[in-house]
C-alpha cells in the first residue's frame, strides 16, 4: 500500500505512556522537529495497549471521547469471533500509532480499498485507548434466542438496568451489543479508531448509535487536574481514582467469585447521555446552583469548607445553623455514605451535539462509570439522585447502556472475548 | 462574584498572537507551572481581537470549532444593537483567556445569574477566535419586510446562494439572522464562548443550528502543516494563505466601491455541511481515491508530481498518455483556472454526529469559505464540482448558509456591526 501510519512521535527523553509517563509529560520539551501549530501536547505519547486489565478505564482519563454501540447483524459465531480477533490486532496497532493494518482476505489486492482510511496518518497516538464491552443483548435477544452460544455464560450483574424515576431514554441511543469507548488527546485519533473498528466490523456488525464527547468531566488519577462540566462546576473531585488500589480492588475490578469466570479482572460499564437544560441552569444564581451542587463554584470545595479536596463533612453547619451541605445537595445524595458504601469510578465527557430546535443548544453530560456491579453500585447512587436531587430540574436522562468489560489482552494470541468465545 | 477566568496562561518566554507568533509558539518550552496531564500546547495562547479584519479568517486555522446561527427574535432595533455591543465586550475579553464579563443590569445583584457560566474558569485563552456574520434574513424577512431599518444597506453580494444539482439541504440547519463561528485549540473554549454569547442574547436571539468539528480540514498559513479529511485526504494544500497578501486583497477583502460601504475591509463566509458517506469510501480502491481527488493519498502531491506543494500542472501525462490528472479530478474542477481565476480560502472542519440510523457514522466535512464575493467565487466553483464531481457519488449537501462578516472592530466603543447600524 505505501501509507503507514507514522510510528508514535518521539518527545525528547520522556516515555508518555500510563499513569506515570502522563504525569511526567507534562514537564516535556517539545522536540525541536515538531511542526508549526499542530498542537503537541505531552498527551500524545501511546497508552500500552496489553495488560491485566483493559486500558481506558483507570487510565489517566483523555480530553476527547468517541464511544460506539454495535449491533451484531450476522448470526455465525465464527465471524464474530473472527471479527473480535481482528478487532483485536487492530485495537493494539492503532493505540501504539500505527495503522489499522491488514485484516481479512482483501488486502494487497490492488483493486481493494485501502488497510485503513488514513485521517490519522500524520498524527501521534494522541494517548488512544479501546475498550471493548459486551451488552446484555449479545448473549440473548429479545425474544430469549441464545444467538452465539453464550446465554449461559451472561453474568447476573449484566442484567438491564432497572428504569428510574424521570428517565426519558430513547431506544434508538440506548443498549446495543456490543460497544468501544475510544478516548485520546486528539478527537481525530479516537474518531478515525472507531471508524476502522466499524470498517473491519462490516457484516459483523452494524453501528446503533455513536457519541462524541469533547472535555472530560471527572479525574482518573491524583496527578489530574479536576475538570469542570457544562454546569461550569468542577466534576470527580472525589472520584476513584488510579491510586487507591484497595478500592479499586473493592470497587471496580470484578474478582474471582463475583459471578462468570470470563469476568474476572473486568468491570462492569454504564453509560447514560445526560441532556442539561444550560440556558436555565445558566439563569439560576450562584448561591442556588452552589446549594444544588453542594460544592464552591470557583474553588470546587465542599459547602462550609475550604479546598477542593477536603473531605466532605456533612456535620458542618453554616452561618443560619443549618447544615453546610442540605440534606439533597448532589454531593450528598451521590456520596458512599448514603448508598451503603457504594462508589463507581466516573469517566464522562460533555457533548453539545448542535441545537434541539427550540432555541437552544443540545448540551450536556454522557456520563460513563465503570464498577465491579453496576446493579449494587450505579443504581442505588442513581435511584437516590433520581428521587432527590433538585439537580433533576435541570437535566434529563436519554440513553442508557450496560457494557460487561472483560479484563485485558494478553499480548500474543489472546483476543477481546476470548474468555467468554474461547 | 469572586469568579473570574483566569488571565492567559504564560508560556515562558513566547508570545503567542497572530501568525508569527503561533508558528514560533510551536517550538515553545512549556512552563514548569503548567498543570499535570491536562494537554498543553504552544496553541493555548490569545489571538489579538482587535483589527482591521476580524479574526477567525486569515488566522492560522484553529482545531476544534462551535459554529452557531441565530434567529433574531425581537423587533427591537435598539435592542439588537445594544446586544452587538455586549457581545462584543464579551468577545473582546473571552478571546484574551478572561470571563464574558459584566453584561447587563441584572449583574452585581446577589440573586442575579454568575456573569459567566464557568465552565472555561481553568482554561487558557486556546487561540480563540469569534467571527460575526450577518445573513439575508437580517436585512428583509421572507415576506420581504425591512425588519430593522436597514434592508437598503443589503448588499447585492448577499443574495442568497443558487441551488446546485443534488443539494439535498433541510432548511433548519440552514440560513440564519447572524452566524458566530468560535475556532479554538480547545473544544471546551470554543462552546464556552459560543454559550455565553447565546445567554447574553436572550430574548433578543435565539439558536437556529449548531455545529461542533473537531479537526481542520486547511490550512490558512505557509506555517501549517496540511491536514487531512474523513476521505483521508490531506485538504487545503493549494488554500489561499495569510502570506498571499496580493491574493487576499483580490479575493478575500471586500475593497471600496465593491457594494455596500459598511462591508469595506469584511468577507462573505459561505458555510455547507457535507455528509460524507465513508463506509462507501472505504471500500473504493485506492487507485480510484487517488483519481477522484487528483493527488496521492500519503504524500499530498498531485498525481504524477513528487511533492505535495507542487503547482497543479494539467499538462502532465501517466504512462498511458492520458492526463495523469482527469478531466474530473476534483482538484481541476475546483482549481482557478477552470473557474475564470476564482479562489477562496477555505477553513472548515471534520464533524461525526452520533450515527444515522442506518448502521453508519453520521460524518462528513463541515465546509466554510471566505471570499470577498461569493456568487464571482464560491459559486462558479460549486456549480462545476456538483455538476462533475465523480465523488459527488460519497457526499451529500446538507445545509448552507450565507453570512456577510464585517471589518474587524476598533479597540475603545466600536462594535460588531457599528458601520450598519450607527
Amino acid at each position: 500500500m505505501g501509507i503507514t501510519r507514522r510510528k508514535a512521535m518521539t518527545i525528547a527523553g520522556v516515555g508518555v505512556a500510563g499513569i506515570a509517563g502522563a504525569a511526567a509529560g507534562a514537564t516535556a520539551v517539545l522536540a525541536a522537529d515538531s511542526e508549526p501549530t499542530v498542537p503537541v501536547s505531552a498527551a500524545s505519547g501511546a497508552v500500552p495497549f496489553h495488560g491485566d486489565h483493559q486500558a481506558g478505564i483507570i487510565t489517566p482519563a483523555q480530553d476527547r471521547l468517541h464511544f460506539v454501540a454495535f449491533d451484531v447483524v450476522t448470526k455465525d459465531r465464527d465471524r464474530l469471533v473472527s471479527m473480535l480477533q481482528d478487532w483485536t490486532a487492530a485495537a493494539a496497532r492503532m493505540t501504539q500509532g500505527q495503522d489499522a493494518g491488514t485484516i481479512g482476505a482483501v488486502n494487497g489486492i490492488p483493486e481493494a480499498p485501502p488497510d485503513d482510511t488514513g485521517e490519522a496518518l500524520d498524527l501521534p497516538p494522541a494517548g488512544l485507548t479501546l475498550t471493548v464491552g459486551f451488552g446484555p443483548t449479545l448473549f440473548r435477544d429479545a425474544s430469549g434466542v441464545d444467538r452465539f452460544g453464550i446465554a449461559d455464560k451472561r453474568p447476573a450483574a449484566l442484567a438491564d438496568l432497572p428504569k428510574f424515576p424521570a428517565d426519558a431514554l430513547q431506544p434508538e441511543i440506548s443498549g446495543g451489543d456490543l460497544c468501544v469507548q475510544a478516548c485520546a488527546n486528539d478527537p481525530q485519533v479516537a474518531v478515525h479508531a472507531i471508524r476502522n473498528l466499524a470498517r473491519i466490523g462490516m457484516g459483523v456488525v452494524s453501528v446503533r448509535w455513536s457519541q462524541l464527547g469533547f472535555g472530560r468531566t471527572s479525574s482518573t488519577s491524583r496527578d489530574q487536574v479536576t475538570p469542570r462540566n457544562l454546569f461550569g462546576f468542577k466534576d470527580g473531585t472525589a472520584n476513584l481514582k488510579a491510586e487507591d488500589t484497595a478500592l479499586l480492588d473493592e470497587h471496580l475490578w470484578v474478582r474471582a467469585g463475583d459471578g462468570a469466570s470470563w469476568m474476572d479482572g473486568g468491570s462492569y460499564l454504564v453509560a447514560r447521555k445526560i441532556r442539561m437544560t444550560i440556558e436555565t441552569w445558566d439563569r439560576t444564581s450562584l448561591g442556588e446552583q452552589e446549594e444544588i451542587v453542594g460544592r464552591a463554584k470557583g474553588t470546587g470545595a465542599p459547602l462550609g469548607q475550604q479546598d477542593e479536596f477536603d473531605e466532605l463533612d456533612f456535620t458542618l453547619k453554616g452561618p443560619d445553623g443549618e447544615p453546610a451541605i442540605g440534606e439533597v445537595a448532589h454531593v450528598k445524595l451521590a456520596h458512599h455514605s448514603q448508598n451503603g458504601g457504594a462508589r463507581i469510578l466516573r469517566r464522562g465527557y460533555n457533548f453539545v451535539d448542535g441545537s434541539d430546535g427550540l432555541g437552544r443548544l443540545n448540551a450536556g453530560l454522557f456520563f460513563i462509570s465503570f464498577q465491579r456491579d453496576a446493579h449494587k453500585q450505579f443504581v442505588p447512587i442513581q435511584l437516590q439522585l433520581a428521587r432527590h436531587d433538585v439537580m433533576n430540574e435541570y437535566i434529563r436522562h436519554v440513553s442508557s447502556a450496560l457494557f460487561a468489560c472483560p479484563p485485558g489482552v494478553e499480548d500474543g494470541g489472546d483476543y477481546w472475548g476470548r474468555a467468554l468465545f474461547g
